[in-house]
C-alpha cells in the first residue's frame, strides 16, 4: 500500500525551509511513500527545484493561499483561514488524498481545525495529545499533554483506551501497562476525578497497573501514562526546562577553564553519546488522537531532523492501522458493557 | 536570641543514625543554636556519648516512646501515637520549648499532626508544602508541592501570599515576582480555577507577573511559582525522575568502555562541579507553611548532610521571622480589603 502524508509546508517557526528538506529526507528513506506539500506553490517549487527527480516524482504540491499565525487564536483560524496550509493539509486526509497530516503550526488551531474537519472517532468525546518520552527502560507514551484542561473520569478512561491502542499498535505489545498519574501522599491519594478514573480503569479490560507518580514516567514503570492535559502539559514543560538547565550546567562545568575544556575534548565521545540519547529531535511529534484521521503535531521550533521524526511517526501510525485498532478497542468495550449482566 | 530546634530524631528511613549526626554538625556551625532531640532516650544517649561536650551542652533529650511508621495512615498516627517522636517534637513548638520542628517522617502524618497541634495562621485555610528548586538564575520557591489536591482560587491566592512572605523573608527581597503555573495553549489558557486565581492575584498587592509554564520553574522567570498540590507534586516528582535518568545516562555514557572511563577520570573535576551544583541534598527541606509554627519536612531517605540542610532552613526561617511576616502580610491584605470603597 502506498501511504501519502499531507504536509503543512508553511507551519512552524521556519516554514518551508524546514518542512521541505525534512519531507525529502523522509521520502528518501521510505521508497513507497508519497507526500503532498501544502502551501504557497511558488515558494515550495523554488525549494523543490533542487530535489532529486526520483523523489520529486513522489511529491505533489497543493496550493494554499493563507498561513495560520503561530499566535493566532484557534477560533479565528477556523473561521477566517479556510485556505490556510494547515486547513488544506487536513482536508487532504478528509477527502482521502492522504492518509495522515503533519503540521508544526499552532497547536490550538491545529486541534480545532482537525476536530472540525475530521470529526471524532465513535465513542470518543475529545481528542488528546499523545507523545512518547524517553525512559530508563525504553519509552513511555503519555497523554493528554495539553488538549484538555478540565477532564472527567470518563475522559481519562477514553485517554487510557486510546493510549493502549496506540501503544499496542506501535510497539506490537497486545497488552501494554497503563498507569494513572497521581501523587503519593497516603492520606489523599489524588483528587476526586483521578480516584473515579482509577475505579473505571480497574473495571476495564485494560492492563491497568494502578497509580503511578511523576518519577515513574522516566523510570518506565508503565508503558502508557494517563493524565489530564493540564497536569500532562506541566509535566512535559517542566521536563523540557529541567533538561535544558542540566545540559546548560554540564556545558558550564566543562567551560570553566582551560583544563575542563581539554577534559571536554577528551570526553567528547561520551558526552556525544549522552547527548544523542536524550536528543529531543528524536522524540518530536505528538499524535492528536481520537480524530477520524492521523494528525501529527510537530514542535513549532523543529529543525529538519526533528520534523522528519514527526513525518515518520505519522507514516508508521498509518502503516500500523492505529485508527482501526482504536476503533476496534472501543467497539469491543461497548459490546462488552452492553452484553454484561446488569448487576 | 537563642533559637531552639526540635528534632524528630526517630523519623525518616534511617532515624537517629542520620538525624543525630546532622544535628551535631548543625550545632557546630551555629554556636548560639540549641536542639531538642525527641525520641527513644536510650538510643539517642548511646549515639550522643561520642559527641563533643560543648555541643552536647546545647542538646536536650526529650523522651518519646513511639514512632510513626513511614506508611502509617495520618489519621491513625494522629489518634493512636500521642507519644510519638513526631508528635512530641511538634508539641515542643506549641509549648514554646522550641521555635521550630524538623522531621523526616511521613508527610501526611506530619501535616495532619502539625495542623492539629499548632493550628493555622489567621486568614489561612490550609497549610501548603513549599520548597526551593535550583534554577538557571538561582532558586525558585514553589508551592504547593502536595498538601492540597483540590484547591479553590482563594487557596491559590493564599499560597501566593505565603510564598511571597517566605521568599521575601529568606531572600530579603521586598517584592518577589509571583508566577501562577499554567499551560501555554492559547485557546484554553488553563482551567477555570487557575483563571479565577489569576484575577484574584491581579487584584492583590503582590508583584504578580502572570502565568508561567513548567519550563519557567527552571528558567527562573518567577521567584515564587504557585500551583495546586496535585500539579506541584507531579512537577516535583517528574523532575526527580528526569534528573535521575539523565545522571544515570551520563554515568552509562562514561562507563561504556576503557576509553570513556579514562575520559571520566580526566573529566572528574568538571563532572563533580556539575554534580555538586544539582545535589538534591543541598535543597532538602520543605516548609509546611500556614501553620502557627515553623515545621520543616525532610525527605524520608535523607542522609546526614541532607537532613542538616533541612535543620538549617528551619533555623533561618525562625531567624528571619517568617511567621510574623506572613501574618503581617495577611493582616495588611485584610485591612486593605475592609477599608476599600465598595465598588
Amino acid at each position: 500500500m502506498t501511504i501519502t502524508v499531507s504536509i503543512d509546508a508553511m507551519g512552524g517557526d521556519h516554514g518551508p525551509s524546514v518542512t521541505i528538506p525534512a519531507t525529502l529526507s523522509f521520502l528518501g528513506k521510505h521508497s513507497s511513500a508519497r507526500a503532498l506539500l501544502v502551501g504557497d506553490q511558488r515558494q515550495i517549487e523554488a525549494i523543490l527545484a533542487r530535489a532529486d527527480s526520483a523523489i520529486r516524482g513522489r511529491i505533489e504540491i497543493v496550493h494554499a493561499s493563507e498561513v495560520v499565525g503561530m499566535d493566532e487564536p484557534p477560533a479565528s483560524a477556523l473561521k477566517n483561514k479556510k485556505d490556510s496550509s494547515m486547513r488544506v493539509a487536513i482536508n487532504q486526509v478528509k477527502s482521502g488524498q492522504a492518509q495522515a497530516c503533519v503540521s508544526a503550526g499552532n497547536t490550538g488551531a491545529l486541534m480545532a481545525t482537525a476536530r472540525f474537519v475530521l470529526k471524532m472517532l465513535p465513542g470518543i468525546d475529545r481528542p488528546a495529545i499523545a507523545s512518547s518520552l524517553p525512559s530508563q527502560t525504553g519509552e513511555t507514551l503519555m497523554l493528554d499533554l495539553g488538549a484538555n484542561v478540565d477532564c472527567t473520569a470518563e475522559h481519562l478512561r477514553q485517554f487510557a483506551i486510546m493510549g493502549a491502542a496506540l501503544e499496542s499498535a506501535l510497539r506490537h505489545d497486545p497488552n501494554p501497562k497503563i498507569g494513572l498519574l497521581n501523587i503519593g501522599e497516603e492520606e489523599i491519594k489524588g483528587n476526586e476525578i483521578v480516584k473515579q478514573a482509577a475505579e473505571l480503569l480497574r473495571a476495564s479490560d485494560l492492563n491497568f497497573i494502578g497509580n503511578v507518580e511523576g518519577n515513574d514516567i522516566y523510570k518506565g514503570t508503565a508503558d502508557v501514562v494517563v493524565c489530564d492535559g493540564f497536569v500532562g502539559n506541566v509535566a512535559l514543560k517542566t521536563s523540557e526546562g529541567l533538561a535544558k538547565m542540566l545540559v546548560d550546567f554540564l556545558k558550564e562545568a566543562f567551560n570553566r577553564n582551560v583544563f575542563t575544556k581539554m577534559a571536554a575534548a577528551i570526553a567528547m565521545p561520551a558526552l556525544r553519546n549522552f547527548k544523542n540519547r536524550i536528543d529531543p529531535r528524536l522524540y518530536n511529534g505528538a499524535t492528536l488522537i481520537g480524530l477520524r484521521g492521523v494528525v501529527l503535531k510537530s514542535h513549532g521550533s523543529a529543525d529538519a531532523l526533528s520534523f522528519e521524526t514527526a513525518i515518520t511517526k505519522a507514516y508508521v501510525e498509518v502503516e500500523e492501522n492505529v485508527l482501526e485498532k482504536i476503533t476496534e478497542r472501543i467497539a469491543r468495550l461497548h459490546a462488552a458493557s452492553s452484553t454484561s449482566p446488569i448487576p
